[in-house]
């Protein structure tokens, strides 16, 4: 693609790095981006850069946060003695957006994945095992993606805490074996976390 | 779609404004920059913002440009004396794709349309003909849409240059009428423009 700017065409570059947005797309956005105001254009941008720069995460759960503290973890009307352990922060909206779950969340940052190199020293799971000791945690509820990795990971926290007096579930298998929580239907989701398993069951039932 | 942070949030409403991006798409393309280095989104913010800022207006052809004139207007080895007229800066785009025109261009900015409240007054037809009278222009090609609003348009700059002694032709009838010239292929697109006819053929050929 040959442009007369480079201004256009860095633009489209920028674009173009985006999953899933090709050239020719980045091209259709970034001349309609041409067609707004420039103060309407500087909003984008820097509602954009502002969001990288602000943004922390949360110190107790690992969630996306515009605080120290993220506003499910500063909520009092949550239930914080039940923890919903997720793999990333995707998996958080999409549960959220269920509007069935009233506890809290653990954002573990990926999963027990050896043959990718990820291995648990590489996840949130010591800040958890601390959490469910500190903060007498009755219930903790596995979120994972139901695949290999995911029963991994379940495994090697169960074995980490199994001396705490915490109840250990996950949700039911609503999904199926290998799927991804984070495409799951709402009501799908929602009705997983509500016939939530206990964990020795669900592994022994494979 | 609920989210923990404003934050998060305002970026997604940001990208959701653009044409085709859903908000499902919008928070799958933010959650991709959170993973990505302050400094490259950033970056990525301040592109776009600068792109729409410093963006000029060829001040010869209309085309986009980084100076007062474009770089195509600019090129002495491309033919000043070969306008082709275009609807808009994706046309130019297309044209150029196809690596087989050398000659200027000039971007009407839309297209005569009385339905749409579109008149010649609103479209860059004066700078035009003034263009070829100036400039000793000796062929014009129209490179518009085959439809209704294309012809009308040609018909009406046709008749305010007949007097000149400038060639007016328009691409061949490769794209179906009704058609946009945006999406043809690249090779039609060149082998329309190689088999260029004179204007009066084509229009009482309907
Ligand atoms: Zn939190
Ligand atoms: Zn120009």
């Amino acid at each position: 693609m040959q442009l007369a700017s480079n201004l256009l065409e860095n633009a489209v570059n920028e674009f173009a790095k985006l999953p899933g947005i090709g050239k020719k797309t980045a091209l259709r956005l970034v001349l309609h981006l041409l067609k707004q105001d420039t103060a309407e254009v500087s909003h984008f941008g820097e509602t954009i850069t502002k969001m990288r720069t602000d943004i922390q995460f949360c110190n107790r759960c690992g969630n996306v946060s515009d605080a120290a503290i993220c506003t499910i973890c500063a909520n009092p009307l949550r239930n914080q003695r039940l923890i919903c352990v997720v793999e990333n922060i995707r998996d958080v909206i999409a549960i959220e957006n269920t509007q069935q779950f009233s506890g809290t969340y653990h954002v573990l940052g990926g999963i027990i994945s050896p043959l990718d190199g990820v291995g648990p020293e590489q996840l949130n799971i010591e800040s958890l095992t601390n959490r469910i000791q500190t903060e007498e945690t009755e219930e903790l509820i596995f979120a994972l993606n139901p695949n290999i990795q995911g029963d991994t990971t379940i495994y090697y926290i169960q074995k980490k805490i199994q001396q705490l007096p915490c109840k250990i579930t996950t949700i039911a298998r609503g999904i199926a074996f290998g799927g991804e929580l984070e495409y799951a239907d709402e009501l799908t989701l929602a009705r997983s976390l509500t016939n939530r398993l206990p964990v020795g069951s669900y592994i022994s039932n494979r």
